[in-house]
């Protein structure tokens, strides 16, 4: 995607694959700046401090920092405890534990002389499958919107189609398109009307930074709301539909994705709103069932909450990036960051293998096709 | 209520009824300053500027308005003038109108060099009446925690009853007890073991500054949490009941209160929660039925998305409050300030006369008794 007119990709190898280049996301949208992450704790410091996010990131991140680990030794134990180690990163996005896998069956069973190579092509692979993965979603998600837009036309001609969106499920989560965000660039691309409702995602706001950053670079039009909005926008019919991503699904279509996501389905079930969600096929957990009971939610420090990190608006400042305190001195905040949306408020799973209902029949028929 | 063990109002007459304090609530959780206003236009700007808020607070605020006008020039052209500048500071709270109609009827049919003198009685009064109806408003809501709690403890001795609420609907909005959180006071001054799940309120966040200084001043546990929050929490049970105010219910029962309050309406029957809203009768609008259709929902700035002001949180900087930028340069933000729940997701309305069902004959009873 481009920044500035110029095409990027969120992550890149650099130094013949002695480091790893990515763009910080703790700076955007006010500073675009890049990072050389060039051994295993840097990878794990990055993934920790949300310098790359996104479960499709994450995956590829972290199976680059598998390749690193084995630059600097690639003993067994050496790979045991980087996988370990990088695995435990983040605990909710499942990309993570799936690309760290492939790295680990492509490795395990060879001369540990080799492993940082065969590292290198299976990272490399899945970054370019990631980037494919995303471009299908994209033209999958499309066929929804177009026919959501000719829907519209009829009694509405000349009016955009309004897609909400909630956190930041775009090209800067994935390695390119996004997931979410695919099937609007692919149809703004294609001439479509569009606009995009941007949830500013609180407490770490990726999509009034992330969001607002990436459809700006591409000139989509768009407008930041606060998350509590949402609700009061699909009353009003000014949300055609709802379009998030999703950090694991379960075999049975529960989805669990950025706090408040799940306030939002519900809010677009009460007013007869789809409410789609785009992922990778491989960020769906076979394992599990009951998203609900079985994924595990991460939870932040509460700092995130009581602070907020933003460009000064003081003449006397500059534009340097500080943070603020919101709450009274010493006031507790409790920090989930993921929530679960049951698969029947779920409209339809658009995946790079195509657009499914969220059931276990379903879900099931696109595993055994594949 | 109390600052620092000091006990405090949020409005008061100065100097003989020639100015009117008031805390400035912009300031607030960081510096606590108190402003004099010292005619209409000040009280006008009070309003709009958000130094004063809080439907019922509001409506004092703009009686004193009235008063300070008639100080200036009781003239019947002055008298109409300053009633419809007033009534335009804040376009959804119904308490502003209710409450300059008030001062409006104790004045319009007496020698102006008498109005001035009576307004001041008139708008003493609104405010004494204020303090006993969020008092009683109190009241009949301790008796649903009370029952709530009873309840909880058979299952979970010993845990605290956990109530999430959504913005500030507290002494700081009234005169004095405030609406949501005054059977909140009541039950921990009656030593019931409570703990308060504070939404922080974007756009302007008066939950994290607001509802968080008073429970942190009255000693009452309190945990502020982001908006998208509180889904998840009541998936968990993590949520006994909501308590939320409203600015103005219609005569059918549905409730416009902060952007926001559906969705956790949606949550709250969505996950078997009680969902309760505490209210001055005098904030019930009878002219209107359907909320949705009915209510004008004030659009506020865009920049108090795009913005957002804290304390600085940095050494070089000591405590000073500041502003910083969230988005892109340039972003578009739209910023409905208000949303409207309908009856049907209300388990019950919290008023001074009373606790009843949001339905038309319950709401009518309520009327007639009156």
């Amino acid at each position: 995607m481009n920044i500035a007119n110029e095409s990027w990709r969120s992550i890149w190898i650099e130094d013949g694959g002695n480091s790893i280049g990515v763009i910080d996301q703790t700076q955007l949208p006010h500073v675009f700046r890049t990072c050389s992450l060039s051994n295993c704790e840097e990878i794990v410091n990055a993934i920790t401090k949300m310098v790359v996010r996104g479960a499709p990131l994450i995956g590829v991140a972290g199976a680059y920092g598998l390749m690193l680990a084995l630059k600097d030794d690639p003993s067994d134990e050496n790979l045991n405890r980087s996988f370990d180690y990088l695995n435990s990163a983040r605990p909710t996005a499942v990309n993570l534990e799936w690309a760290l896998n492939r790295i680990l069956g492509k490795v395990k069973d060879i001369d540990p002389k080799d492993r940082a190579h065969a590292a290198q092509l299976e990272a490399n692979l899945i970054a370019e499958e990631d980037v494919a993965i995303c471009e299908s979603i994209g033209d999958n998600g499309l066929n929804i919107l177009k026919r959501l837009a000719k829907r519209k036309s009829i009694s509405f001609p000349g009016e955009p189609l309004n897609v909400l969106t909630h956190c930041n499920a775009g090209w800067l989560a994935t390695v390119d398109w996004g997931t979410a965000l695919s099937p609007i660039y692919k149809a703004h691309r294609a001439g479509m009307n569009l606009h995009v409702w941007v949830d500013e995602t609180r407490p770490r706001n990726q999509g009034a930074s992330l969001t607002a950053f990436e459809l700006g670079c591409e000139g989509i039009p768009h407008t930041v709301i606060a998350d509590n909005a949402g609700g009061h926008l699909m009353q009003r019919r000014l949300v055609d539909l709802v379009l998030v991503g999703s950090d694991r699904t379960t075999r049975r279509g529960d989805v669990c994705n950025k706090i408040g996501t799940y306030l939002k389905a519900l809010a677009a079930r009460e007013n007869n709103v789809p409410f789609y969600v785009a992922l990778p096929f491989s960020t769906i957990d076979w394992s599990i069932e009951d998203g609900l009971a079985e994924i595990p939610i991460e939870i932040r420090s509460g700092k995130e909450v009581t602070h907020i990190q933003g460009r000064m608006d003081s003449h006397l400042n500059g534009s340097a990036i500080n943070s603020i305190q919101l709450t009274p001195n010493g006031t507790e905040a409790f920090n989930p960051a993921f929530d679960v949306t049951p698969a029947s408020l779920v409209s339809a799973l658009i995946t790079d293998r195509g657009v499914i209902n969220p059931s276990s029949s379903e879900l099931n028929n696109l595993l055994i096709k594949s």
